[in-house]
């Protein structure tokens, strides 16, 4: 079958490699339909690394996939030849403590597709867990079903914000987790989320997410304006999403008396200033998230219902012929793309 | 000023009654605008009393309003004269141990309009405590802003659900509640809410609310249903509100394992019976909910965003002067209507 | 090698049955040493069934129980031959939706150890996953280990009753659940626990519990005890330990405003009746529990701290081979015995 | 009346001050009989001023009191002239927005005892709300009730932990505050709590509480003994008790997946360096206290109980007319005081 490998870092080709064989008893043999482009694929390509996790060894890219049934391996049931599906891309040992406790996205046991020396999923057939495969709505496309990994991000971060109906939200950056995660917050109960950004593009994305306020930060402090727009209370919920250590500096004092901040960016130098003074002040409870669990059906129903939009996100779409292309377009960094995707012909 | 007073049960008078005087420290002096008639009030119209609360004297009714501000008491931050508002028409005391606790609505104490002998707020004027008083945006009508406190308790009802975003959710009865319930279920974060009813013209009136499934249990098993909708693995959030004790036969087989299941509704006969064995098979979390606490403003702010629309809702407005008309057309019973207003001229 | 098998209801024998085999990967090869008799594995002696589960084979009995590690299946870490371990006898498929949430008790998949057509674990050898395997600290006994699964009941009910330090509860019931109830309760936070019953003999085993007051609720009103202990404001966690559908009159009331009562009895007729009006005044919050999830580990550490003292709750002893005696005494119903439990020789 | 009065920076006097009158409607007037110095009063006498907070005019020193009713005032009930109290010392406004949502302790309007320009309440008489005072059961002594305001911040520790029946929980810090946050935590729910430390003399004393284990951290590594004592898993509740920048550089690696982690030291500096990575790593949820709220009567609870021994807890005690003695000792900072209490005489 064909594939787009990393060979090494900076070295992409769309070659042959092994077959995956056949499913095994829980596990599905998936032809992959669209797979997005993640910032972490691309800084495999161009850095040969990602913290701890280095490229040693040719690697099959991409981790952010829809695609349909082949085959159905014994006991699964539920699933058909055919069925359209989307995958979830971390397979944790089902037996440990942390799955056993239902976190099992902590799990250091984890397989995540496409982080070595696993194989990602960009290529004509791979081999995954019913458990961990859904399927998907006929009103759901492969696109937006291969755009529900970094929705699930978005997602989780909402659900560990313990939104109540009506609560008021802020997102510091308009980035795609910054996106993903104020459609989220939206479609899980805010009646309101301001999202703030340095770009005038990023900003009109955010805008197309109805009930988002965007805030230019060059232009208005983000404080003076979620103050105003809470009757001077500050916002319920708090999300950061634009990993940037900077955000930190106002962070805390966005948030009302007991709000919840969730961590979603992932700041590149790891650590960053805290003012615990603030954060005692209003008793902020803080949450720190890691990928997501348990919340894919849910974005799907979501997304099928209409009341997450995820269309105006996937910017373009690439063959797979053109994976390389497609790489480097998001090596450029256009900051009107949101979510590049490549079709598997 | 003039009042629509019961004078006992089954005579009402709209009269002369006395003045309310200044507001003191933390009150304001209010106009109400528009008050809507709760079942509450038609009950006492009724049948003189509701429970243990017996009309003894002549009362005045009303206690779903909103108004503006005619006179500010000392110390009050925030309002002005003209202040378009709503008012939460339950007043703790604020030194109760529940209230200390941030569980005001069940503090004993409470002093609540038109629940005798308390007067209601269907006059001219009447005085509230600010810290209980809210403002209304530009675009929330008078008639909306008087729709708050029905909507309240469906608020809530989905606050106390604890429901994540993209959770499956059904309603049990599309009366008023029923309807509140649902709009606030789906505004606060489910994909898609089920609303069961006898009643063609009820479920039609559900199914005006964007995600609301309306189901008629006449034609279809409940149950079924669900599981139909949610592949087999039952609702996540459950909420009785038709106080129909018959409701209780398949309530708790329509929750998946977790569920929360809300008691919204209030069974006549007070007693129903309860399966323990089904609730103990999924380990549903049962809520049971008396009133609200802490929703009246974000409640506003889901109307102010379009979240929820309330408009079809509001059935039919009368002048004061034709009170007793309105109250007559509530006791009549019409299944079209949802609420029935009046505006204080 | 032997075990102790139901042959069909009310015929048991101590006989040869076939050898287990050799431990699976992710599996251990135990010998139980100690397993106590509990009021399910009496159910199935004296009626052949237990609700749906029927008795229609021979099946060893048996699912509390501590045992030593034989041998290591593959992949096993932290196990080594000669361990001394309980044994959590419930098995779930650990990649079902009620798993993959952390709620493994209430997947419909669970292997419970003797429950037809399962066999349990009152025999020379059996084979049990790592997983659910635990191993035991020097000064937990044998008999404290097989005394874990009705202790983890409790800690459960504790887990799930949300008690916050120094919380006042009530358990309903002095039997062997209620007593492991209110051991986990004190240990889990509260500052008294009251336990109420009809017999002398289980309030004096109650009584050893330090933080206990027992309540014979012959003598007292329970509501009144209760008002009184907490100056009037209710308990603010129940436990409905008794399984006595009369528990119901009364249990409502013994909550303070915004209480948590957990329902841990398992009522024989499955339904039972409910005062809505009582819960909604409240705004009880019930919770309802099936077996335990993830207390195991817990329960052993707080035995192991002396927090938890189940000495006084082992009743008597009985070699294998007097295993037809030891299921006559439990069937006798002694008030004075907690456990019963049989050591394997 | 006589009060310990501080003049300014670093002068005390015992001196005559006017009395503070009858107590109105909702009050009690009360005779402190002992009080506790805390930090923050040491801090006013050394300094001048705590944070914002600048003592500018002759203030009466003191918020950890205990005491004897005098009067009660109109509307009061439970109290009756002659009862052994404790009193809560910050008094919020009860019609705040944080207040209706039972987080009074953040609101910023709250009068607290000896915070500029506040008097405190070591002095003959006090006015003090009768929703704030609490009556002490006979076997708890004044001493032991002024120590119950420190208490009250390990408690309301305690309980933003979550602490699950049998969790380990680990304490940095073996200060006054850490102290009672480990004995609160044990009390609510541990089966063990490692305390660390750098000072013989202040690990002995959290050896004095059982259930503690003390990690002499010039010795031991704390990281690598928290792995050992919970099976390499890490710990479930993690408090940072030290308020040392330093403690944070290890912080993050302590606790278990899904901990929660609870800052309750304000460190000096204000601003602490946060390792992002890790808390994500972990999903540690990181909870941060101001004072308390709601938990002063389970206090009383837990320490009328048994369940919290604080008498190895009060150092040394000093009469009024000691005062400066007192407050110099404090001053000087040996390490084997915990807490200096001043009786009124």
């Amino acid at each position: 079958m064909k594939a787009v490998v990393l060979e090494k870092k900076g070295v992409i080709n769309v070659r042959e490699v092994p077959d995956p064989g056949k499913p095994g008893p829980g596990e599905l043999l998936i032809a992959p339909h669209t797979v997005g482009i993640c910032g972490s694929d691309l800084h495999y390509y161009t850095h040969g690394r990602v913290g701890k996790y280095i490229v040693e060894q040719p690697m099959i890219l991409g981790h952010e996939a829809s695609g349909t049934v082949l085959e159905v391996g014994e006991g699964v049931t539920g699933f058909a030849v055919g069925d359209r599906i989307a995958m979830e891309p971390g397979i944790p040992d089902p037996s440990s403590r942390a799955s056993r406790l239902g976190m099992y996205n902590v799990d250091p046991a984890v397989r995540f597709f496409a982080t070595p020396p696993i194989d990602g999923c960009l290529s004509d057939k791979v081999i995954h867990p019913a458990a961990f495969t859904y399927k998907l709505p006929d009103n759901v496309t492969y696109g937006e079903g291969a755009l529900l990994e970094p929705l699930a991000v978005g997602m989780w971060s909402a659900t560990k914000a313990h939104i109540k109906p009506g609560d008021i939200g802020v997102v510091t950056g308009s980035g795609t987790i910054g996106l993903m995660t104020a459609a989220s917050a939206m479609a899980g109960g805010c009646s309101k989320v301001l999202v703030s950004d340095v770009s005038d593009v990023k900003l009109g994305l955010a805008a197309q997410i109805p009930g988002v306020v965007p805030v230019d930060i060059r232009k208005e402090d983000l404080i003076e304006r979620v103050l105003q727009e809470t009757g001077g209370w500050g916002a319920d919920r708090v999300f950061e999403a634009s990993g940037n250590p900077k955000s930190y500096d106002n962070l805390w004092k966005l948030g009302a008396p007991g709000n919840t901040t969730v961590i979603v960016g992932i700041p590149a130098e790891g650590t960053v200033p805290v003012d615990i003074t603030e954060v005692q002040a209003r008793e902020t409870q803080i949450e720190n998230i890691f990928r997501y669990a348990n919340v894919y059906q849910k974005a799907i129903d979501l997304v099928a219902a209409g009341k997450i939009n995820l269309k105006p996100f996937i910017s373009k779409t690439y063959s797979m012929q053109e994976s390389k292309d497609a790489f480097d377009r998001v090596a450029e960094g256009h900051p009107e793309d949101v979510k590049i995707q490549i079709t598997v012909d």
